[in-house]
């Protein structure tokens, strides 16, 4: 569709800054892509750079940010598959699934009580969408769920309650399960570190599938290692993959998978579709979809502040 | 409470045709007990045997069921939990969770797309409580679900639609996930056979929380080894312990657990409960709660046929 009406040359992060040039849009297919900065000489008729991710950290920088370029990226994709694995992640560390399995590896038969999720208490922080798709799916389980966000709020459709980032570490006491959902911004790099793990229940576990720098990793091995938590379930790491020196790997009570909690069968199109009904906007001179607030570093959930 | 106004005598099957002489009520712990039918000509003034559990189909035997003994069960402890249990093993296929914890192990990072359950179709074998919980506790979540039970029924609050045993075959080609959740009788045992697995879709997973009989086990080791079907959980099994000469363990994409899908931190004291609840019933001469029909083998749920 997009190459019956332009030019589009397919190209590298090494390729870029040759590429670029005279270009008016630019589609990024690698969200970690960290290589527009390098190229932005070349962007000398760039309008519009659309990412095929929600986070778009790795892709903006501070030139880009304050120059006319639109930046857009895929929220309404990734939401309802990360939803599905969060609750698939709290089910197994409620139901005890990877001590499950190591007994069966050794053909062990060990009855064990494991724990309801009816009724216990989440902390979500990140109340844009992936928190609110989260919050939805844990809470028609049963599940007491309440947000941490920008902009506090007593009435949420969604959290019930969304309390401000500084009301965090006095929120977390109440969770069970601590699920980081948040874009990575200068406000929430490293908001889970050493203290607000020291606020936690040891008996609760953290869930990120927001961003690995959203927590101070050694702060989280410590904690671990230390009984400070009872565990982690990480999709994402401040490094990616995720070196095979980290600790993380074998640890117990931690769950390590290759940022994929998104990425279902299907998503590559549905990612594509996303950008060429963008394009169409974009052709006709129509508003584009999920518009980045470059400052904030996300797209604003509308008439709810993010 | 039940000690203060009865002669109370804790036993075990071993000594059950000794102390069984005598007593008014039998409250069986242990829902795989069958040493009440051992003991059954020292019952000489049983009126009412209670059993720990869901199911009965242990404890019951044909002189029992022509007597005039009441049996109840613990309906109600159960449901929930093994709800939860089963979306968890949903979750752990759709995310493929098995392949992840295996990565880990090999400090592998290995990135794959996942199932998305929303929107997937769900045949639930048994429509008692413990059907219905998961039922509903699926469709939250945005399965479709359809009941497979005694009675027809198209308006069904829990299932949308329930039709007979006889339909099993029919209704199979359509789902994602199969779960087994009958009572054992004899309409159910060995439903799951060649037959059945044969009309499944080869991606098809089996959750079995209901009894090991209704599955043919042998059965099930083939067609998961040809591919007739894609998996199966395992949470009951017709020999428990499951013997460690038994395939089922090193099968890939068989997930086996020692019966434990309804057992929670928690679960012992609510039975005890229950029991005492409904021993206060049988002092005042009131209904009991819960009671068997002994001809069916299960609780008939109430206006709606089980």
């Amino acid at each position: 569709m997009v190459e019956s009406g332009a030019e589009v040359r397919y190209t590298t992060a090494e390729r870029l800054p040759e590429d670029l040039r005279g270009a008016d849009a630019l589609f990024v297919w690698d969200f970690r892509c960290t290589g527009v900065e390098a190229a932005w000489l070349a962007a000398d008729a760039l309008q519009w750079v659309h990412v095929a991710g929600a986070g778009v950290d790795a892709v903006l920088f501070p030139a880009l940010r304050d120059s006319d370029v639109v930046l857009t990226n895929s929220r309404g994709v990734f939401e309802g598959p990360i939803a599905e694995y969060v609750l698939g992640l709290v089910l197994t560390f409620a139901k005890d699934f990877a001590g499950t399995f190591a007994a069966q590896r050794e053909r062990r038969w060990q009855h064990r009580e494991t724990e309801r999720i009816d009724g216990s208490a989440v902390v979500i922080a990140g109340t844009g969408p992936i928190g609110r798709a989260v919050a939805r799916t844990l809470r028609s389980v049963g599940m007491r769920v309440e947000g941490i966000g920008r902009t506090r709020r007593d009435h949420d459709p969604d959290f019930g309650v969304v309390r401000g980032f500084d009301q965090l570490t006095r929120r977390l006491p109440h969770a069970d399960f601590v699920v980081a959902a948040s874009p990575l911004t200068e406000r929430t790099e490293g908001m889970f570190n050493a203290s607000t793990f020291a606020a936690m229940k040891p008996s609760a576990r953290l869930i990120n599938v927001g961003r690995g720098a959203l927590v101070v990793t050694e702060d989280l091995v410590a904690a671990l290692r230390d009984g400070v938590i009872a565990g982690a379930a990480l999709d994402v790491f401040d490094t990616e993959p995720l070196p095979t020196s980290s600790p993380l790997w074998t640890m117990p009570a931690v769950l390590v998978s290759p940022h994929m909690s998104g990425d279902f069968v299907g998503s590559l199109p549905a990612l594509a579709e996303l950008f060429v009904d963008n394009y169409r906007c974009w052709l006709s001179g129509n508003p584009l979809r999920n518009v980045v607030d470059k400052r904030l570093g996300y797209v604003p959930t509308r008439a709810s502040g993010g």
